[in-house]
């Protein structure tokens, strides 16, 4: 019997473009040695007891000094706390504003993982249409007046407004103040998936809309996955006081002692020993190369009237397809060329997408991608 | 600003048996990084990533393998999956079968943060009494045959059957018998909380429940809380195909690749390292002397009138006063005499246990225990 160690699954021959998981050959497996080594030497007890249900302080506190940094504000202590990584902290947001059959508003492209999390809870969605500039805030507005004539509310909104997942696009600021300011009007919790920030390619990432709004309208769930490595398992939540304190002190937490301490208390010493910054800058230059590799290799090689976005961070290239064309349909034979992808159906909560796809440029070096850029083109010239 | 690192916080003067909490000299901080140090050299890639939904096969296959030795049965591969401990495993137990409003029924007295994860979910808590026998399968039957007849249906029963917080009492094999039968017939999921199954002193641990049960009956929530390090926030699930293939295929461990992998994988090398057995052993030997030594020292000063049951195991000591003495009142006294315990009270849903205390031996060595056994009996004197 072997059972699987990872989700990761390659097949031979075939560059998987499909997958946003991150190359093994960036992850910073020394200098999280070195951070659990130094922490469980100098601070066994502080590293495998019951933690602070917020998470532990120096990381907290590490956070804190960093999101001053690279976003609009920085967090009060009382504003943030330790998930357990994007997903979790999805979850605990869900539990806490939302129940089975209430209706929840996703960003249409999106995460195509997330509406998985909100349906096993027994939600109700509605996609909200997104264009180059992210989400359609008239549309979001117009949507949540019909929901209210139809005596529905909306208890939150799910979107990845800066580097999104998977069209790399940036929500433009304009319609960031736009969407803080109809939320806040509306009672409309955002729920900001930020996990891209510190991935940002040409210009620093735009404030989030968790920094922009009034204090509890937004819950901006963060996290280390795209960082350091997903399989750490560790986030961070920053939102109003109210959402925070009630899970701070809810039996959750106060049970388990935060949700993953023991890693929380690693990268914490990891990042307090100056590591995370170095590390971040040369993944950056890492992912720019790719990034640059495989927009310069889809310009060669694509056939013509497809086209392809340039992000400005995070992992992914969204391209459209020349009219008629049916991304579903063309995996088969984009395999057959070698090269594999994610249809645009897969991210969209309505029946559309079917005209655009999705590749990740996480997994693979500079040349790998060019040659997925051949091989795609081919597929899609035959 | 100094945000806290640990949940426990300790009062000058005061030997405080209300936690059961580890001593952190019992901690296995060299085993873990030594595990760490390996798995990040050796597996970098495989350590970082994203895992495998159910958890990484090398720990799972351990595990199973472990379980067989010391349960009933070995799980099957489709029956198991990792958790984020105890806590997170009820939560995720919880979200599978019951919705706010249904009914829960919850021994009593138990575990005190589990009513309060079941709360938090809006669940409605129903006690069922236990005994030293652990819990009343009778009174078990009738209540569930009460709420039938007034038309409503629990969904689900939560215990700690052996060497059960707060009362260190197991359930006998008699009742397990009865138990699982009574739940089949009932269609009720028992929530087996076995966190203390390693830390048995005097006699191999009883059977399971899930071992015994017929399949899909019991959902078995184990954990390294206490046989390593609560810290980690791993732990796992042995439960029906139905109810794990739910949760491994549900959005939560595919959108994160598992609950807690880079944990899993550390503690997954300390264990086929064969570094899991003599800790345990080690440990069982040192909570053992604890044990011994704290009944030991009640034995001598409490007064007369007060029952201290021997607990077979687990981290426990539970102290019936004599009639009339209430703890909650006396705790204020016990302080000034420098101890501290939870009141029998904590550990009810309903309004019972005044005159029961729980001490913890796991935080402090034998002679802090016999002091702070010496203090209880000068305070209950009084």
């Amino acid at each position: 019997m072997r059972l699987p160690t990872l989700q990761l699954a390659l097949r031979p021959g075939i560059l998987e473009l499909r997958w946003g998981h991150p190359d093994p050959a960036l992850l910073p497996a020394s200098a999280l040695a070195r951070a659990a080594a130094r922490t469980l030497a100098d601070q066994p007890g502080d590293s495998l007891g019951y933690g602070h249900p917020a998470g532990p302080g120096a990381l907290l506190e590490w956070l804190m000094a960093r999101l001053g940094q690279t976003d609009g504000r920085a967090p009060a202590p009382d504003e943030i706390l330790i998930t357990g990584g994007i997903s979790l902290g999805l979850e605990l947001v869900l539990a806490a504003c939302a129940g089975p059959g209430d209706v929840v508003l996703v960003e249409s492209p999106t995460y195509h993982l997330a509406p998985r999390i909100m349906r096993d809870r027994a939600l109700q969605l509605v996609a909200v249409p997104a264009d180059e500039q992210g989400l359609n805030v008239t549309a979001l507005a117009e949507i949540a007046h019909a929901l209210r004539r139809a005596g529905r509310v909306a208890r939150a909104l799910y979107l990845v407004p800066t580097f999104n997942n998977p069209t790399g696009r940036t929500l433009s600021g304009e319609r960031r103040a736009a969407l803080v300011s109809l939320a806040a009007e509306e009672g409309l919790l955002i729920i900001e998936d930020d996990v891209y920030r510190e991935l940002a390619y040409d210009a620093p990432a735009a404030p989030s809309l968790w920094s922009l709004a009034p204090p509890g309208a937004v819950a901006r769930l963060g996290a280390f996955s795209k960082t350091l490595a997903p399989g750490l398992r560790l986030g961070w939540l920053t939102a109003g006081r109210g959402l925070v304190t009630r899970l701070v002190e809810g039996g959750l937490l106060d049970s388990g002692g935060g949700i993953n301490h023991f890693t929380a208390m690693v990268v914490g010493a990891l990042c307090t020993a100056g590591d995370f910054d170095p590390h971040v800058a040369s993944l950056r230059t890492a992912l720019r190369e790719r990034r640059d590799a495989l927009l310069a290799a889809l310009d060669q090689h694509l056939p013509p009237g497809c086209v392809v976005e340039r992000p400005g961070g995070g992992f992914f290239v969204w391209v459209q397809l020349p009219p008629g064309l049916d991304s579903a349909a063309l995996l088969r034979q984009a395999e057959a060329s070698g090269v594999s992808y994610l249809p645009g159906a897969t991210f969209h909560t309505d029946p559309r997408g079917a005209g655009a796809l999705r590749l990740a440029f996480s997994l693979y070096p500079p040349p790998a991608l060019a040659e997925a850029a051949r091989r795609l083109g081919a597929a899609l010239g035959i």
